[in-house]
């Protein structure tokens, strides 16, 4: 056994001592399974699909139809893959690159109420820390910001204590086979498998609620797979919205008129906040006994939570939508056609609403019949702001509606708890100004009872008329078996009765001309 | 509709501009349902459960057996309660408070490998955070470090944008009343309400897993109850351990190899890692076709890669268990005695086993029958060095091996997939120097093999002992049951013999004595 001396007993001063603060880097290293890194296939997968997402809000940005490039390639090791993402987005200035690509919690898209993939500024540099963990070898960037300007290039470390990019080998150089864009190059380790949870099922995800992009996929094995883009059309370009005032908690509301530059408190609600005209910045200084000619900074914390109160209580109307770019009933369908082989198929997109003061949108889609496979369970593809979600399918809220809608309703199969069974794909697309993901790992939504309910409204839509063509295709089928009797039985009648009557040939043929016209009109009564 | 612009279309200067960082706490705030705050009960629970936990690791690195108090007053407001935490730990440094209790990502357990409750910096202050957002108030501290020293006493705010602390009202005075130890106090949005998710339930858990601490609990009533303690022996004090060199990665390697102070590359192996000797460092370099002597800095990527690689081939001892404390198959039995009434109770303290180079001990418990309700799923009880586990049970490593353990082996009914039903109670412990939560609110165990395979040995020794119990029991039940048909019958078979043999009654009795003597001695063998 040990011959240590026993731990020490520690007091004030010795644990002080010991305090220190823990980077960022550092937390995500030892925790790295939150960030969607736990095992080699996962990671690949995770690292490809952060290093994707970036590059389709980029293009997005800037208005431009997504030209994707995917590689992935053996790396100096078994288990290790190197993969190159390019873009041909607006490019990234060079002074931001080693904070974009070597810093967590750095980026654009944390403070803005817009919809975007990304939204916490984590993504990227967690892949590039775990390339690093992993393989030990710094990530590789080149990005141009137009046609005629050189290309920048360098490689990045982070340095987790201090959760800083160290940058190393930068040069400017000529890119000519690219008028403007990014590329991103890693090496990490992983594993490379196809089927459900693979890099492959997330591209032609990718490519459902993505018509727009155009993506180029080279496998290990050198393989090319080319998702062309469905329409050349750009997703609606979404504005950026101010909080609604529903949504602000009473912290941040005190910090709001802490900071604020408006001098009168009406003047103040109006400026910060959307759906806040005068009359309701008036009613809410009212309801809360509050001047609104008062100054803000001079507001104590009483006085701020009696208006966090007040808030509550006025009518404000919900913010606006245009933050928000769903799919689209029609190009969510001709995706849907473009990937999936089936005998039916439906799309709706909802109006939007709104959870916790934040604009969301619902859309679904199903696939019936046709190549898809009829005695399992249905397919079910989440996505949130055209992201497909390949994990933690069970503690996603789009799960739960989808198990609580009752399918039987609709001529399926469904057991208690479960998925309906049948040819089914069904498809659920949520997009929002700030998607509430369960984890940093951004693989399932949180349970918010507004967004379950809009989830059901739309699969009973596409429910309802899913029933419809089941309840149609099976009466269509009964008529089938009908026509097929009267096809195979009418010539033995004409043949009993030419003997019972003695009819000639012509006569019986006629007969049975009759015979049939009859049975047909009295069988479509 | 909106007559605002068209969005602007982003150029990589417009992006650059808006690039910036984001703070931890900001990120939290925003995402608080990922450190356990998602609604009013559970963020009632969450912040007593850091605060308690942080006072008895306080307390236990004193020495000293833990004193807490737990008080939970009504707020100014309805749905508000102000909490209070008190204990008699070594108190803390004046210039410490402040980034205790008002940053994130600070403390002195996330760099060590030593068993304690807290490992990541973040518990107590995201509660601070979640009090501040909820009713804008600080958290106020009084800490004391000596019997013939003053308290220091201030109040906390944290500053979300930067992630550092405000300290206000700060001032030294007596607490006569304290000999040493801290107080913290927070008023927050909460609900509070009983059941198994509830304060009270987390409270009684924790007295199961802490039997030497003393443990007085003020309920918003003003109903109070106090778990005594049911030992005051300490649990053994932990050593911290060095890495083991299976649990490191090659980034981490390469940043230790950086930072050293050793001259030597196998003097590194020696004092940077546990179970490594001069024999195993020289084997390490030696499949690593690298020199023990060469100076460990002058090492490049690829070099430290062969290292990294030969750590994995080289037979290395299982790292030492000094620094894990598990609570004994002794007390947890007296524990679980002090807690729940039944028939029948077993426990089990495991060797120490490992998961990537970290040590860690399972223990489990059962208790049978008694008070315990017969007709329901048995009730798992969860703990993760010593803290109860309340919240997501199905996603937890302890639940799914308790599940995969075959309890009809041990006659009990079990439905597939789900937990065993009767009167039952299972209690599973891990004690681990890192223990792999599965978000930052730390409420489920990561399913690593080595630790499902650990947790389902100890069940299933625990297991066999109570399907031993149960054979027993039922046989008993038999004979008990073999016994009344005697007792019943034998005067009747007496009274017909007395009749057709025409006996006098001292001979009836007689004959029914020698009757029940034979028969039981049959029944016997």
């Amino acid at each position: 056994m040990s011959t240590k001396a026993a731990p020490q007993r520690e007091t004030a001063e010795t644990l002080a001592k010991k305090q220190k603060q823990i980077s960022i880097s550092e937390f995500f290293a030892k925790n790295r399974h939150l960030l969607g890194f736990d095992n080699p296939r996962k990671a690949l997968l995770t690292a490809i699909k952060e290093m994707v997402d970036n590059s389709l809000d980029a293009c997005e940005d800037m208005g431009m139809p997504p030209d994707i490039f995917v590689g992935i390639d053996p790396g100096e090791r078994e288990n290790r893959f190197r993969i190159t993402v390019r873009d041909n987005g607006p490019g990234i200035l060079k002074k931001q690159v080693p904070s974009v690509f070597g810093k967590l919690l750095y980026g654009s898209k944390f403070h803005g109420y817009r919809q975007q993939r990304g939204q916490q500024g984590i993504g990227v540099s967690a892949a590039g820390l775990y390339a690093m963990l992993t393989t030990g070898k710094p990530v590789e960037v080149i990005t141009k910001t137009g046609p005629r300007k050189k290309a920048y290039r360098c490689e990045l470390r982070i340095d987790t204590q201090h959760n800083r990019p160290d940058t190393l080998g930068e040069k400017e150089l000529d890119w000519d086979e690219v008028r403007h864009g990014t590329e991103v190059v890693m090496e990490l380790e992983g594993t490379y498998q196809r089927g459900r949870h693979s890099v492959d099922s997330y591209l032609e995800q990718t490519a459902i609620t993505n018509p727009h992009a155009q993506i180029t996929y080279r496998t290990p094995d050198g393989e090319e797979r080319v998702f062309e883009r469905a329409t050349t059309e750009m997703p609606r370009p979404t504005h950026a919205i101010k909080p609604h005032p529903y949504g602000v908690e009473l912290g941040v509301l005190m910090r709001m008129i802490k900071e604020t530059s408006s001098k009168h408190l009406g003047e103040f609600f109006q400026n910060e906040f959307s759906r806040v005209g005068a009359k309701v910045a008036a009613e809410i200084c009212e309801t809360a006994k509050a001047d609104p000619k008062s100054n803000p900074h001079r507001l104590g914390r009483a006085s701020i939570d009696e208006l966090y109160h007040a808030i509550q209580k006025v009518k404000i109307s919900a913010p606006p939508t245009d933050c928000i770019s769903p799919i689209g009933e029609e190009l969510l369908l001709k995706s849907l056609q473009k990937e999936v082989e089936a005998d039916f198929y439906h799309t709706v997109t909802r109006s939007p609403a709104v959870y916790r003061g934040m604009p969301f949108c619902i859309e679904a889609g199903l696939a019936y019949g046709g190549n898809i496979p009829g005695d399992d369970p249905a397919r079910l593809l989440r996505f949130a702001n055209r992201v497909p979600l390949l994990y933690q399918q069970s503690g996603c809220a789009i799960t739960k509606a989808t198990i609580e809608t009752s399918w039987r309703n609709y001529n399926l199969q469904q057991s208690r708890g479960a998925l309906p069974v049948g040819p089914l794909i069904i498809v659920v697309h949520m997009a929002s100004v700030w998607v509430p993901f369960t984890s940093e790992s951004k693989e399932a939504v949180a349970s918010y009872p507004e967004i379950m309910k809009e989830i059901k409204l739309a699969l009973q839509d596409c429910g309802r008329k899913l029933g419809t063509f089941i309840r149609k295709r099976r009466r269509e089928a009964d008529e089938e078996k009908k026509r097929s009797y009267i096809q195979k039985y009418i010539p033995q009648i004409g043949i009993a009765l030419q003997d019972i009557l003695g009819l000639n040939d012509k006569n019986r043929d006629d007969t049975c001309e009759n015979l049939k016209t009859v049975l047909e009109r009295s069988r479509k009564m």
